[in-house]
């Protein structure tokens, strides 16, 4: 498995980097997912099973971002999937130039959607554009509803919001209500699902969201 | 509550402001933890449960450190102890000159223990020395037993590991030996606790660690 060590981006026009970068994956057909939490709020897990859900229909690839390990994307080709593993030299945050030296050491030949698994935390990434066509979050119901409180910039920049590990609802004290009603206030736009990757739950409706963004 | 803005630090000998804040404290009697973990893993409620535990026995104070809300200090304020908030104008971490700056803001007179509740994420705070006597991690299970594996730097720079929210191991994959043997694998003389704040389960014997460090 290729492994790519990432270091500051040379070029500091982040932002126009990043349109570029956008632009050129829809004309490849490429959709791209800035997928963005905290440590251990299951993003690897909800990718695989994204990637198993949606085999045969929807190629996938996904661009593993981690500060040293290898561990995700090592479970993401597990699955077949195609994945690159890029550390960013310690870094807590991908841009648009780190995004884009990822992607071109894959083969994006017919791949409808791509994920940046971004590194884990709700800081740092949310203060770069990296390309992608749309940000999505996740919130574990463990990590608590007051997150929106905390980390108001990470729901502004999200899309979507999606919480994760609904089957461990009955053992938390997690308002699923008070949760959205605080992201909808930071981001009246922003699409919420609550979903399990480990019973199934609401992974049908979030799928058929991906799906509609894509050029299939 | 007062609010503490706080910017880059001045000086960039972290390392040597570090040493001098600590020797400070120790010479006033107060023993400084930096307490590190992700987001959602549970820092305010074990704090709490803390607090609460070793009231009219320990006096405790708390610097709560959060990109821009007060909602923790709030909780901790409102259990009594000694508590003040600051804001690290977008950083992920805190050095040893914001420490000290949040720690002069308090009156720290019959104080034996203060906590640092450092920033949410598993990243930049590891890099960094504070100033504290003794860096405390927190690992949550429903974060997984595979964290050390992708954090290794925080593992490396604590004295302490505690697992939290071991009431919630029936409902998780998380294997605590191996959590454990991958702990000491990065840090042979790391100490680990297993907790639940919820139901007190291992609290005693992580407050009579804290308790031996204390000059009371």
């Amino acid at each position: 498995m290729k492994v790519i060590e990432l270091h500051a981006s040379v070029t500091s026009s982040n932002d126009k980097d990043a349109e570029l970068l956008r632009n050129e994956l829809t004309e490849k057909g490429v959709f791209l997912i800035n997928l963005m939490s905290s440590a251990g709020s299951g993003k690897t897990t909800l990718l695989s099973k994204i990637i198993t859900d949606l085999k045969g229909k929807v190629n996938v690839a996904v661009l593993e971002a981690d500060i040293e390990s290898d561990v995700d994307a090592k479970k993401i080709e597990a699955l077949g999937a195609t994945s690159i593993q890029v550390h960013t030299d310690g870094m807590c945050h991908m841009d648009a130039g780190m995004t884009r030296a990822g992607l071109e050491a894959m083969d994006l030949t017919n791949i409808d959607l791509a994920f940046l698994e971004n590194i884990g935390n709700l800081i740092c990434p949310a203060e770069y554009d990296t390309g992608a066509h749309a940000n999505v979050m996740i919130l574990s119901v463990p990590e608590g509803d007051d997150k929106p409180l905390k980390y108001p910039l990470m729901f502004r920049e999200s899309d979507a919001l999606v919480i994760t590990k609904a089957d461990a609802l009955p053992y938390f004290n997690f308002d699923v209500e008070k949760a959205k009603e605080r992201a909808l206030f930071l981001n009246p736009n922003i699409k919420i699902f609550l979903v399990s990757a480990k019973t199934g739950q609401g992974m049908q409706e979030l799928e058929d969201w991906l799906c509609t963004n894509l050029a299939l």
